[in-house]
């Protein structure tokens, strides 16, 4: 009988073996990289948090999924997502912030939901706002697809849409057809629109109230395609006088504009009036990014605009536009579906295999040249007979092997083999092998 | 009356605002790539374990400062160090481990302690460890301090020594003098020797049972003092013949020998026989680190070897050795003491401003020129005045301006200001601007 403790993680909870942490890492590092090229700031704030602050506003769903608990006196809770964190940060330093205020945030967060395949109860966001003092030019509503458009660029997964509309666009448009008191409903159907077809948001609409003659107009009026432009110009042919809708149509025309003005290709964006965004505190544009090739993955990366930020911890209004990435889903998704391998990711580009204990002061200092010019270097330090030092590279996915005996000490040079392919291994002097590994 | 809620964090947690975020960012991205170039591979563990898991080996102290709640059925706590984690995911995934396993874990673990000044209950470790397959040879007791000295050559505050040591010796020497059931509590004691002095130590040995002569013995034993060399002679020339002292002055000597091929500096490393470290786990090589300029701040890296990294959870024998930066807690003491300064921290290297809406098409693509170089740039969007323009380049701390009116567009130039120098603007092509902002 053993009174072993069995080593396991709670199901929802996302952990991965080191080859796979080192490829997550990377794409972790090229979003960040991305963010900062384009000046956002970081900031890092506690994972926990006290509930009367992190749950100002929540309620509902989201206050069931909150991991709560007190200690002490203190009624704490964890994190659920970025955006409240950010609400109290920017309230509370307002006076230490420059505005508009520029942060990305890349940290974990938690919801504890009945775990279901590609859901997690941890896992990291990767967000960008800019927040304004007041007021924020709707120039900023291009800046974050621009930055968007790079991200996806850099971690290289084929042709992907960055699929835009307005919130007032929809909000207008129900208005002008009596359904204003009902816009929240109704864009809660729309949005699923893609999930259960056209006859799935009938027979929604119609539980919501809708009449035939409205549920037409609203199919008709969600279907409008074209080009960008033709869809912008069909919008302004409607004839629709309501004001917010008006406004709707002009915020879309002038952030297509400026987005044209970043040089964000035309290919990688498109209107696409079915896009409403389930959250409420949308107010103007909204977006969503697909992977063209793995359009099942749905939306990679989502966000929008809000009219205030802080209405929770202070009267100063704080209008914003900000976007998520969710890395942990979205990196599982791309490793089970095979469009990711971590089989050959390796952060060490050689292992320095001394022979035995005399080669190693010479091992050792070959390895110190090759990290002193930015070469990851691993060093075999077990007496273990070659087969097996062999192996420690080969299963951890070290691209090269400097192999160090007598020989190679006596003459100042290394046995450098390239782990992946079957060619002879050359001598090499170290400043030869660092050319190659380089 | 105002029904907002005041935004806030709890005591004792740490939150930076951005310049002294991107300088914290800076010192963590030199040590993870440190980590990183000597071939310890990345892990990421749930921040969220059950209780049942995660306290398998706690009690006392640790278990009262444990963030422990319910959560449906199951019985949770949050992480309070990086070894157990590690010990728990090196016994789940042993199959899947290549051996010996070097890792490194940077992340935040949770403690809630009273707070007090320097104290965080949430905090960054930066942990390396390498685990052997039942046994762990004596080298990488060395490998473990070298990578340490690179990490503060990087970090750059100033001369260092790791101070070493080895539990046997100590052990082995109470052992010797009739103390041996007493080991744990005397190395306690010693364990205080630079904070209460010769007199306090005294007085709780005397406390702990010793007589007058054994703790004379005891003084005279860790006052051993001379070079690397000398110390080492004295203590083979006590002559003292209990086994596990021979052992652990023979073990020490090895690591000395090890820690020179390795080229570590004479001046950066120290033996130091007062150093017990208090946890009960280490069982030979033991270290810490003194910034030398600040000796006030304690050690800032501890850690050592320890026979049996997961007996909790298996019966495979695991011997590991390890070390811990606390970088919260060592950033905070850095910025406090005025050592370190964030005033100049910015990621943006320029600023581009555009004079009016007409300039922002040239403004942008000059942004995405800059760039595309590797230049972290912002633009500055609003539409506001040239001194607020400035201001806010300013109060970031940006280096450069780049200024973008009707002349620049005509002649495709930039005027290119230093924020920092009060020297006159410079009309460049982007592309010689790139050269300066590089």
């Amino acid at each position: 009988m053993s009174d072993k403790v069995t080593p396991r993680i709670l199901p929802g909870f996302a952990e991965f073996l080191p080859k796979e942490q080192i490829l997550f890492n990377s794409i972790y590092d090229k979003i960040r990289n991305i963010y900062e090229k384009y000046g956002f700031l970081p900031i890092d704030t506690p994972t926990i948090e006290l509930s009367e602050v992190l749950l100002a506003k929540a309620g509902g769903e989201t206050e069931k999924q909150i991991y709560r608990f007190t200690k002490g006196d203190n009624d704490l809770s964890l994190r659920f997502d970025l955006t409240v964190p950010l609400a109290r940060y920017v309230s509370q330093h307002e006076p230490n912030l420059v505005f508009p205020f520029k942060r990305y945030h890349i940290s974990k967060v938690f919801r504890g939901e009945r775990p279901q395949k590609g859901r997690f109860r941890e896992f990291y966001q990767c967000d960008i706002d800019i927040i304004g003092a007041e007021e924020l030019p709707l120039v900023y509503d291009a800046e974050i697809p621009a930055v968007i458009c790079d991200v996806f660029k850099e971690i290289n997964l084929g042709d992907f849409t960055i699929r835009l509309n307005n919130r007032k666009i929809l909000g207008g448009f129900f208005s002008s057809i009596g359904l204003s008191d009902k816009t929240a409903d109704v864009l809660r159907v729309i949005d699923k629109l893609e999930k259960i077809g056209e006859d799935g948001v009938t027979k929604e609409l119609t539980e919501v109230g809708a009449d035939e003659e409205t549920i037409s107009k609203i199919l008709a009026f969600v279907g409008i395609s074209g080009t960008t432009d033709e869809i912008l110009e069909k919008l302004s042919a409607l004839g629709i006088e309501d004001e917010t809708f008006v406004q709707g149509v002009y915020e879309l025309s002038e952030v297509v504009r400026y987005m044209r003005a970043f040089n964000i290709p035309e290919k990688n964006f498109a209107i696409d009036l079915t896009i409403a965004r389930g959250l409420d505190y949308y107010t103007g544009t909204v977006y969503e990014t697909m992977l063209n090739d793995y359009k099942k993955l749905g939306s990679v990366c989502s966000g929008g605009r809000y009219e205030n930020l802080t209405g929770f911890y202070t009267d100063k209004k704080m209008p914003g536009i900000g976007i998520s990435i969710g890395l942990t889903r979205l990196f599982s998704q791309l490793l089970d579906a095979g469009i990711i391998s971590a089989e050959n990711a390796s952060l060490a580009k050689v292992l320095v295999i001394p022979m035995d204990k005399d080669a190693l002061p010479f091992a050792l200092s070959t390895a110190s040249k090759f990290r002193s010019e930015g070469i990851a270097t691993d060093v075999y330090l077990c007496e273990k007979g070659m087969k097996q030092k062999m192996k420690y590279a080969d299963r951890l996915g070290i691209p090269f092997a400097a192999i160090i005996g007598e020989t190679e000490m006596q003459n100042g040079v290394v046995s450098l083999k390239n782990m992946r392919e079957k060619a002879e291994q050359l001598t090499l002097t170290p400043e030869e092998a660092i050319q190659i590994l380089k």
